[in-house]
């Protein structure tokens, strides 16, 4: 059975797992012989999926634990620290995956419609960046981070760039890519490294929420030199090589997943 | 005495005007013609000294009104929009200008002192990054845009970069640079302009907060091709130009205005 | 009759003004009551038309002197360099402007048909980029600059992307870009300011020789917030913009002048 | 023995190999179990020391080939090309990496040295862009490359900033990105992926011919979150990265692999 030397009793962290690139991200590492630990906020009616999901990851002798919580809830996130650090012990946790997609997609100006309020924009900043530095934060209070441990970020194109609706979720991915630099900095007296994965248009459930999202998968396809859109699996494939003691001196890089959509 | 003709009854809105590069702004415009409205938050020791700074702008022969009011506060931003309203009229605005400094100078990471806090974090992210985008809906909303007018908001190397002591104001500059795109995109259809000047080191009352500015004047001036710091001038300069009507096919760009500091 | 002050009695060199960008850039100048030098290599067939706005600026009251010369023939450029200083005079360029497009246009890859040679890449280099500083080294040499003088080039988005049959002029553009940042570091000590323009797609002679340049327009028309293509103007007003004295601290920037087209 | 599974019995092709970041690739990927091809030019005095490290390679149960001759020569590379074609034959080689670094090192502007002529960055750019091109279009052509191939060539931060001494080198490392990028979009058809490594400071020989290397050694071990210097081998365990499998869908990007030297 292939596994990888350098995880072998290694734990990740998978924020926002139950679907999309988060799941593939703890398919690919538990495959690799990472344990894992999920934390995810699932509806009932996907709970029976996401339970064979974990008995299949269980299948490669890995650990799998799960949290369905409100990873924004700083009481329920104290919560999962300590039965972490019960069960699993300090120094555990080889990587930190953040793939919480939680954001409010309207328009900055509409004549006729609802806009993004404020308070829209606070909460997508704080779900889908501030939240990032949260765990980041506790997890190192805590010791949970093994030496050489991996921080990685999922963001996109819409980082730099301005798309119709997307205007909360952009500024968030921007703040997103900032907060992930400034682990990359202050948090290397802890040996860890943090990098962004900048991931191309992939049909995942948050993709669908966009309004024009078959217009953005359509013209993906037609951009991207290999004529397909970018798989979870890709995404994942690409955390697994960030956390390889190879990439150990890769810190603080935005790296693209997207198969050359950006170059187009 | 010398005008600029695209200037003469115009007006222009500087939010976080009391000092620096708002204010720098704000004499920049009165000089070639523009009126001023100022909204800012003094202390009572520099009111004085802004007073005289306003008595000086109008002597160009253009108005100045200013607000000494916290423009975080909504129902002040609404009062201030009314006033506006009544005084100046609508579709009076060639340009606002956003020049808010007001975020938390805290690590990310120090055993032994304080450090952010979310709410820190989102302290930070609502009042430079998300009150441009509060700010313009509401000018939009009031009618106060003159056809082709522009915003400008101010941003530093300092998003995509990581500084100790920086990361919230680093988090909000990143997304302040994404807001304005998003403007830019979405309010194209009103003729507004959005853009971002990136300004070089600037021995402001900002930049004297920072802990560590005093190193980092330092190697500004070192790394400058010209050796010396930028001038709250040299910002006001390019605002100016970014105003013309020259700089109607200017949008969405970030402008960095340093000597060439961000070459090096 | 309207004029900038700043510029009465300058000089402006415009290496490729037959046309285009460099064209427009001439005429918006002469316009603003500039002096205009313009190196072209124009066929016979536009020469007429050439003659006829040569005369359409100098009705500006400014003076206008042509060299029809291969820019890149180093003994053309030393007796242009000649005739200059001794009907101009030295120190009186406030601007040289590279607006140079000849490259070859064929693909890297295609098992079919005819690709890019070696030298086709030299000589596009050569002739899009390294002729920048071969100009701006002999008329620094020839003291022909101004102090506060601006050396502007032209280049587009294709710099940092990749498009198909584009590789030699993408190539040229990102060099081009470089050399700009290299003199605007190294030319800092005689007070030259350099700056590329990142024009948006402009329907001129240069374009319509790509191969797929209507699918270009078509595509830039639908992502520009402005619904309309980048005109020679628009490049000319940006020009004007940065050689005016208030852009005296923009250097070693790359300022998109394409209506937003870059932020899509 | 510990092999990576996806590399057994591919070839490497290492251009530049003698030295630097291309031996220690050569190093890393042999000892993963790759077969490895080497042009080098290596003087007669490093002989002895670059074929120990041969016979250390060689250890690791792979074919090491190697050809000293100058790689910028079109007839020696049509004679490598015909010589690996016969004796390791078509389809082999799993990647391509370009580690040549032969450039001109002298100012764009000083009034008493000597300074970088025309062909100074002709030479320059050939050798350390356009080349890539020219071996990568010869193994196309002569079907060398295995399906989904990996292209990877060293850059560095010098390629967006500007480096007094550096400029032609600068632009050098510019136009290599973006052919790069063309690569990347071009050759998909043949399943290659083409991206750069951003490597930071490297202790090297090449870089030791830099005027200022020790002050840049300096200031980089200051700025590194890590407070080192970049190795050799950081970067061979990044092209060993972006060779696994896993790194199937990373196509045209640029990789920082400089500990986070590039936030600061």
């Amino acid at each position: 059975m292939k596994m990888t030397q350098d995880y072998i009793g290694k734990w990740a962290m998978i924020l926002g797992g139950s679907s999309g690139l988060g799941l593939a991200t703890a398919q690919k590492l538990a495959q690799e012989g990472m344990n894992i630990c999920i934390v995810h906020r699932s509806r009932r009616s996907i709970l029976a999926a996401f339970d064979t999901t974990v008995e299949e990851m269980k299948s490669h002798n890995v650990d799998v634990i799960s949290f369905n919580i409100d990873a924004m809830n700083p009481e329920k996130r104290e919560k999962v620290i300590s039965e972490v650090v019960n069960s699993v012990g300090v120094s555990a946790f080889k990587t930190l995956v953040h793939s919480v997609a939680r954001g409010n997609l309207k328009p900055l100006h509409d004549p006729n419609g609802s806009v993004l309020s404020t308070n829209d924009f606070t909460l997508t900043l704080d779900a889908m960046a501030v939240s990032l530095y949260d765990w980041v934060s506790a997890f190192a209070k805590a010791n949970l981070f093994s030496p050489d441990a991996r921080v990685i970020a999922f963001t996109s194109e819409g980082s730099h760039k301005a798309w119709k609706q997307y205007g909360a979720v952009a500024a968030a991915k921007a703040a997103l890519e900032s907060i992930t630099r400034s682990i990359a900095l202050e948090y290397a007296p802890l040996g860890i490294k943090a990098n962004c994965i900048q991931a191309g248009v992939t049909d995942t459930e948050s993709l669908r929420l966009i309004p024009g999202s078959e217009v953005m998968k359509e013209k993906s396809i037609e951009r991207n030199p290999y004529g397909r859109l970018t798989l979870p699996e890709d995404v994942a494939n690409a955390v697994y090589l960030l956390c390889r003691d190879e990439a150990i001196w890769i810190n603080g890089a935005i790296l693209p997943v997207d198969g050359g959509d950006h170059i187009r």
